[in-house]
C-alpha cells in the first residue's frame, strides 16, 4: 500500500495525473493551499458528501437537513467566541522579514530534542537486539530522561503562557532557547501578537452603511442560529439532529500537506440537541456510529483509531478524535464533541432571543444540550483516495497501479470497450451505455490495446470493465472485468445492469452499518 | 395558481412556515440579501442540483464535471475583465448621504413616463371599447408617442454614456432631468463613480506576503484556467464540456426579491468547448436542449420563453436568456451564451500559457470556442416553489394549500401515518420506514387527525401520504394518497417501493428530454 511519507508525493502525483485533483489557478502559478477537483475528484468527492448525507439525514428520521449562508451576521461570531479566540500567536523575525506561528517554533524545537531520543533508541536497539527493552530504556536512560523532561518543560511553560495569553512569555521562551529564524539564522525576533483566522470581507458599497463581514470559519454556527426555527417548522422532537454539508474557511499560516489543511475546505458537521444530562450516552453513542460508517467503506479497521482529547475547548465537556492513517501518520479525520448548551446559550446571551426547546415529557422549558460530529470532506477525500492507490506485483513479475476505491465511491462504474474499432462494435458498445447511462456514470474508451486500457481504468479507479467482442453481436454477451481481482467473466448484456447495481448502489454499503 | 406579484408574499411567508427558507441570521435581525435553505429547503436545491448534474454530467459522455475552489489567483479576474469592467455606476445623495446606481435612478425615471403611457392607454382603452387598437394608438397618438420618445432619447443618452464610460454625462443627465432623492428629495447629488461588484479580502498574515483576493463573482472562470488540465487528464474529444456547480458572490447594491437576487447564491454552469466556426450550430443545440431539460419538470410550457439578448458582453457573439414567469413576472431563469474564444485567449495572454487544443481531424490546434449554459440555483429553487405553490378551491367550497413540486424534486418522497397512536399501528408505521428509508427521504407524522396530516403534507409538497389502519395489521394493505389528485387507493405493503419508485425516480423524468 502507498502509505509511507515516502510515498504522499505519489499520491498527490497520481491525483493530478487521474483527474481527481489540480492546484488552483495553476496556469497562473497557483494559489497556495488552495486546490480544485478535477473530473474524477469532483465525483468522488459528491460520492462522499452522499454517503455521508444518506447516511445521516436519510437514513435517520430525527435528523434534517440544512444549507445555510457563508455570509453570517458578524455578531455570531463575537457569540462563538471566534472573533475573541480564534487565533495564532505569530512572531516576524526582523532579518528576514518571515512570519512564523510562535507555538509551531517551539515545538519544531522539541521535535529536535525528540529526533535525539529516537537516535538513542535506534542505537540502542542496534546494541542490544532482541534483548532490547524500549519501554525500560526510556523510563531509564539518564540521557534519554534529561531530553523528555527537557521537552515536557518546555512545553508545559508553552502551554501554560498560550492559556494565559501571556505573549510576552512565549517571546522569552524563544529567546531563552535561542531558537532562530531557519531563514535568515537571525534571533531577531518582534514581539508575538494574536493574528485572527477569519477571512474578512465588506459587504455593501456605502461608507456609512458598509458592514463588515466574515467567511464563516466553520459551519456548525449556521445550524445553532437556526435551531429554533428547524425546530418549530419542522415541528422536531427532541432528541433530533441538523445536519450540514458546506465551504468553510481559515487564514491558516502554515497550510500544508495537500488538501489535508487548505484555506478553504468543506466540512459534513452534524449537530444533536439533546436534554441536558445525556450528554455522556449521547456522546458515546456518535461516537460508535460515525466509526461504523466509516467501517462501511471497508477500507481496513486497522487504519482507524480514538484520540479523546485530555485538554479541551472551551465549548466543549468531552471530545474524541476519528484519527485515520494518512500517508503521514494518524491525523485527524474526523471529531465528535460534546459542546454542552455552550453555543445555544452564548447566542441567547448575544442576541436576546430565547433559544429553548419545550420538553413536553418533563414540562419544562430549557437550552438543549448538544453532540456535535464534524468531519472535514476534503480530509475523507485524502483518507480514501490515499487508501486506496496500491502498486500491485503481478504473478508475471510485472506490476499495476490500482486505485481500489470502495465501489461505491468510484467517480465511474464502469467502463465499456469496443475490442476494435470497427465491425459494429463501437456502435454496440455505444448502445450499451446509452442503457447504462440512465443508472451510473460510465465512459468510452476505444483507445489503444485492450489491455493498455485495463489498466488504465485500473488507476482510474473503475470498478468494472467491460468488453464488446465479436461474439457479442452474435449472442448478446460481453466479458465483464472486476478491477480488484482481474477475474472477468463472460455475462449477458442484459444482465449488466444487476451485476453493477448490487456493487455499486448506496444503500447495500449503507446497510453494513447495521 | 400563486404567481401575481401581490401573491409574492405568500410565497415568501410559506417558503419560512413549511421549512424551505429562512433569512439568514434571523435570530440578530437578519443579515440584507442572504438566506438559509431549511430543512425542506436544503433536499428540494439538492435535489435540482443533482438533477442538473444528472442531465449535464452523467447523461453526456462528453461532458465531465469539475469542482473548482472559490478562491483563485487575482490575475484571474484581471484576464477575465472582472477587475476593469464588473462595475455599477453608483452616486450619492449629498442630503441623505444615501448611495444609488445611477443607472438605475435614470431607469426609474423613464420607468414613471412609460407608466403615464399605461395610463393613456388605459383612458382610451375605456373610451373606445371592442374597437380599441392598442397598437395604432400607440403609433399615432401625438401626447404618447412624445413620451415614447422622450424615453428613448433618454435611454440612449444613458447607454452612449455607460458604453463610452462617460459618468460626467450620466450624471449631468440626472441634473437635466431634475432627479430628486426619493428619501430627502434633493437634487444635490455627488459625482458618480464605479464601483466594483467583487468581494474582496486578503490571503496571508505577513504584510509583505498577504495577497489580494476576490470572493469569485461566477464560477466559470474556474473552468476555463483548468480546461487543458481536464481536456489532457480525462482525454477528452472537442466537442467536449466541463460542468460545475458552485457558490458565487457579488456585492450588489440594490438586491432584492427574496432568493432571485443574493449577494451569495450558487450557479450551475456548463462551458463547452468547440471548433471555431461551429458555434452558431451548438448556440441553438444548447438552448434547444436546455428548453428540454425545464420542459421535463411539466412546469408548463407558456411560463418559459427565449430572449434574445440584442445588446451583447464583451465575451459574446450571440446570447439568449430562458425566461420564466416569476411571481413578479418573466425574468431571467437560464443563459445560454456564446462567448467566442474570449475567455480562453485572454488567460493565454495573462498566463503566458498556451491553452490550446490540437484537433487531429483537422490536423491543427486551436483556441477553441466555447458555448456556456449558466443557470442559477436559486432561481430554479425559486421557480419550482413559486410555480408549485396553489391555493384550490375543492368541492365542499373549503380551499387547500398544496405545494405541487415535481415529484422528482419533492424533499420528502412518502409520509407514513399510523391512523392511531396504539393497537400497534405506530411500530407497524415505523417498520413500513425502516424499509422504506433505505431508498426514499420519508417522514413519520402521527399527530392529530389523519385529514389534517394529508394537509399539512400537501403543504409541504409530499408526493405520497401512507396511511397504516386496523386491516393493515390483518393483511398487510395501506391506504396510499395522491398529493395533487388527493386519490386514495388501497395497496399491498410490499408493492409500496415500486409504486414510488415509478412516479420519483430521476430517470423516468429525464427521459422526458429524449
Amino acid at each position: 500500500m502507498v502509505k509511507q511519507e515516502d510515498d504522499f508525493k505519489k499520491v498527490i502525483s497520481h491525483a493530478k495525473e487521474y483527474g481527481y485533483v489540480f492546484q488552483s489557478s495553476e496556469i497562473y502559478d497557483g494559489l497556495s493551499a488552495v486546490y480544485d477537483y478535477a473530473q474524477n475528484g469532483a465525483e468522488l468527492k459528491k460520492n462522499i458528501r452522499e454517503y455521508w448525507w444518506k447516511a445521516m439525514v436519510q437514513l435517520n428520521d430525527n435528523i434534517v437537513g440544512l444549507d445555510s449562508a457563508i455570509f453570517m451576521h458578524p455578531t455570531v461570531w463575537k457569540a462563538s467566541g471566534h472573533v475573541d479566540a480564534f487565533n495564532d500567536p505569530l512572531i516576524d523575525n526582523k532579518d528576514s522579514k518571515k512570519r512564523y506561528r510562535a507555538d509551531v517554533l517551539v515545538e519544531d524545537y522539541t521535535a529536535k530534542i525528540e529526533a535525539k531520543i529516537d537516535k538513542e533508541v535506534a542505537k540502542a536497539n542496534k546494541r542490544f537486539g532482541d534483548a532490547f527493552d524500549k519501554e525500560q530504556f526510556l523510563a531509564t536512560n539518564p540521557r534519554v530522561v534529561g531530553y523528555q523532561e527537557k521537552i515536557n518543560t518546555i512545553l508545559k511553560r508553552l502551554g501554560q503562557s498560550l492559556e494565559k495569553e501571556d505573549l510576552a512569555d512565549v517571546k522569552k521562551l524563544i529567546e531563552e532557547l535561542e531558537i532562530a529564524c531557519p531563514l535568515s539564522g537571525s534571533k531577531n525576533w518582534t514581539d508575538v501578537k494574536q493574528f485572527n483566522l477569519m477571512f474578512g470581507t465588506k459587504l455593501g458599497a456605502s461608507a456609512d452603511s458598509a458592514m463588515d463581514l466574515y467567511l464563516r470559519p466553520e459551519t456548525a454556527q449556521g445550524i445553532f442560529v437556526n435551531f429554533l426555527n428547524v425546530q418549530k417548522t419542522g415541528r422536531m422532537k427532541i432528541p433530533f439532529g441538523i445536519a450540514q454539508v458546506g465551504k468553510a474557511f481559515r487564514n491558516e499560516i502554515v497550510a500544508r500537506q495537500f488538501i489535508f489543511r487548505q484555506r478553504e475546505f468543506e466540512q459534513m458537521e452534524m449537530q444533536f440537541f439533546i436534554r441536558p444530562g445525556s450528554q455522556k450516552e449521547w456522546y458515546e453513542s456518535w461516537k460508535e456510529n460515525r466509526m461504523k460508517w466509516h467501517l462501511s467503506l471497508g477500507m481496513g479497521e486497522g487504519n482507524y483509531r480514538f484520540h479523546d482529547h485530555e485538554k479541551l475547548a472551551h465549548y466543549a465537556d468531552a471530545a474524541a478524535d476519528i484519527e485515520f492513517k494518512f500517508p503521514f501518520g494518524f491525523k485527524e479525520l474526523e471529531g465528535i464533541h460534546s459542546r454542552t448548551d455552550f453555543d445555544l446559550g452564548s447566542h441567547e446571551k448575544h442576541s436576546g432571543k430565547k433559544l429553548q426547546y419545550f420538553d413536553p415529557e418533563l414540562n419544562e422549558s430549557y437550552v438543549p444540550y448538544v453532540v456535535e460530529t464534524s468531519i472535514g470532506l476534503d480530509r475523507m477525500f485524502l483518507a480514501v483516495f490515499s487508501n486506496s492507490l496500491v502498486e500491485e506485483k503481478l504473478e508475471n513479475n510485472t506490476t499495476r497501479t490500482v486505485l481500489r476505491l470502495p465501489a461505491v465511491l468510484a467517480p465511474n462504474k464502469a467502463a465499456v470497450l469496443p475490442l476494435v474499432k470497427k465491425d459494429g462494435l463501437p456502435e454496440l458498445a455505444q448502445e450499451i451505455i446509452d442503457d447504462l447511462k440512465w443508472d451510473f456514470n460510465v465512459v468510452y474508451d476505444e483507445k489503444d490495446a485492450v489491455g493498455r486500457r485495463y489498466r488504465r481504468q485500473d488507476a482510474n479507479g473503475t470498478p468494472f470493465c467491460i468488453t464488446v467482442d465479436h461474439q457479442s453481436l452474435e449472442d448478446k454477451t460481453v466479458t465483464i472485468r472486476h478491477r480488484d481481482t482481474m477475474e472477468q467473466e463472460r455475462v449477458s448484456i442484459a444482465d449488466l445492469k444487476g451485476i453493477i447495481h448490487k456493487e455499486v448502489d448506496m444503500k447495500t454499503w449503507l446497510q453494513r452499518m447495521l
